[in-house]
């Protein structure tokens, strides 16, 4: 018996557990839409469903996720608070899901996050815990706040309500697409993808689901070739929101469903990008950008297939652009 | 009689015109959706419903108008093909208008025009005429083509088809919103906003029409105070769609059915527009943003109103952009 079948037996939510996230979020997620791209189309020669969570609460599908895992906390340990560590879009995410419920919330953030995240994630009314950029430094800093104030974890992907939370996503995906061949999204953490895996497999057996992740981060199409977690080492791309290992609950439900992992150079994966931003006209963040680098490259052979698309987020630094529109013009 | 009322006989299409424009365009024309953002509505104190022009063909409304001109040409005049003067979205409309209905496209642009818009119209197949950056050459070209080529011609915004064609897309968003206070689109030469008045004052004669340009090209403003049309000598907004004066055809349905024409400065503009990017995820160019500008400098006081917005199109260049990213990344 592998590592990953070992693993495989202890998956405790399926298709009911995210159909029950999606009648909690519901109340404050988006139903966000799915768009079309006859430019898009033509390239890959797939028909392609974008599922838009740029367009999502705080720009991205980890809304979802924090918001089911903060709604079902008990009084005690909403009164105590919630606690995270990210400079992303989970840090976001759980600052507002707190916000909303009257949960106190409280980040741990490497004293180099950009200032606009830390900014932002401060907006939402949440506590910033500053620490070292290390591995070490953070969940030193981690363990020393719950143990301080007893404050329950929201992880960003390793937590069972985060990723049925995620999953809804793809439950609406189906619902709205009409009939798919195939579900691709980016894999960091493993979230978004574990999510959307139960889901398509709970609902659709036969739907394939692929994820997508930045070639010098390959971190999970190697874990599932070797049949164990494989760390990610900090890897330098673009797709910031992809720089993460798998974690065990994520490997476990990867390594069962999942039928392929895709690659994409980073020239692709800013080729995709732009692709989306001048023909489609909307915001996708760089790991949005990396499934659909994996439909331009080859990678993929859409043809003649229905492919629904989950655009994870839209946080992206646009300041380089208004500086230059600024300088020229004000 | 003032020179605005003089002109004011002599409007010769309405409501009926602009719904069989939309009958005559929908097999080619994009029906856009219509958004709504929590963040803008928290920020201006009305409900605004975004009519997503930027979705369009070519990335703007002008798709609307070249196609219900050049769709009525009988086909003599098809043959012989059609002629426009233009370095931006009119340029590419005409061009794909044409491509679809087979008629051949001249475009005559002046020799400083960015590659990248010579490029994109080419792109549709049309053939470039590069002319001397100045009124007196381009018109001089086109009169040159047409006697030459028996070519006729589709002005961006002094023609009543084009106009009818522009006014399809306030049709959709009355119909998408439901009711509504108050519509606010940009002004230009005054295509769109001339058809967007013939529509909203047709179907519901008592909803506001409001315009909106930047302070510093604002001759549509002072055409209105001054009852003729003041020039508009080249303004370097950074609103490059808005930088032109209006034509008769469009002074005179403004100066009947318009009841205001706002302003923003540069830099209010460019504050929209980086609101619309990050808070919505949609890519609009400077001249949609002006609209969205009013709404947040207090010009127009949105509190308690339920407001239609015409987003004119997404063409923007971003390449300082990804050049930015591709320094960093690859």
């Amino acid at each position: 018996m592998s590592a990953a079948t070992a693993e495989l037996s202890s998956i405790p939510i399926g298709l009911d557990e995210i159909q029950r996230a999606a009648e909690r979020i519901a109340p404050h997620a988006h139903r966000t839409p799915v768009l079309t791209s006859q430019a898009l189309d033509r390239r890959c020669g797939g028909t392609v469903y974008l599922k838009c969570e740029n367009f999502q609460k705080v720009g991205a599908f980890k809304f979802r996720g924090a918001l089911n895992a903060v709604v079902q906390l008990g009084e005690a340990e909403r009164r105590a608070g919630v606690i995270t560590h990210s400079s992303g879009n989970h840090a976001q995410a759980v600052a507002l899901a707190g916000k909303l419920l009257g949960v106190p919330v409280t980040v741990v953030m490497p004293r180099t996050a950009p200032g606009v995240k830390r900014a932002a994630t401060e907006g939402y009314g949440a506590r910033i815990v500053a620490c070292e950029p290390t591995l070490e430094a953070r969940e030193a800093a981690v363990a020393a706040e719950i143990a301080r104030h007893g404050l329950t974890l929201v992880h960003p992907f390793n937590d069972w309500n985060v990723i049925a939370g995620q999953g809804t996503a793809a439950l609406e995906l189906l619902d709205q697409a009409g009939s798919l061949d195939l579900v691709l999204c980016p894999v960091g953490g493993g979230g978004l993808l574990s999510g959307t895996a139960l889901a398509v497999k709970g609902r659709r057996p036969g739907l394939r689901v692929v994820g997508a992740e930045p070639a010098i981060a390959d971190d999970a199409r190697r874990s599932l070739q070797l049949g164990a977690i494989q760390p990610a080492n900090d890897p330098q791309t673009l797709a910031d929101g992809l720089r993460t290992s798998l974690g065990p609950f994520t490997f476990a439900v990867i390594a069962r469903h999942v039928d392929e992992i895709l690659t994409a150079t980073e020239a692709e994966i800013l080729e995709a990008m732009r692709f989306v931003w001048e023909r489609i006209k909307i915001l996708i963040e760089p790991s949005s950008a990396v499934p659909v680098a994996t439909l331009l490259n080859g990678q993929l052979d859409a043809r003649g297939l229905r492919i629904g698309v989950i655009l994870s987020g839209g946080n992206v630094d646009v300041e380089p652009l208004f500086a230059a529109l600024a300088a020229r013009y004000l």
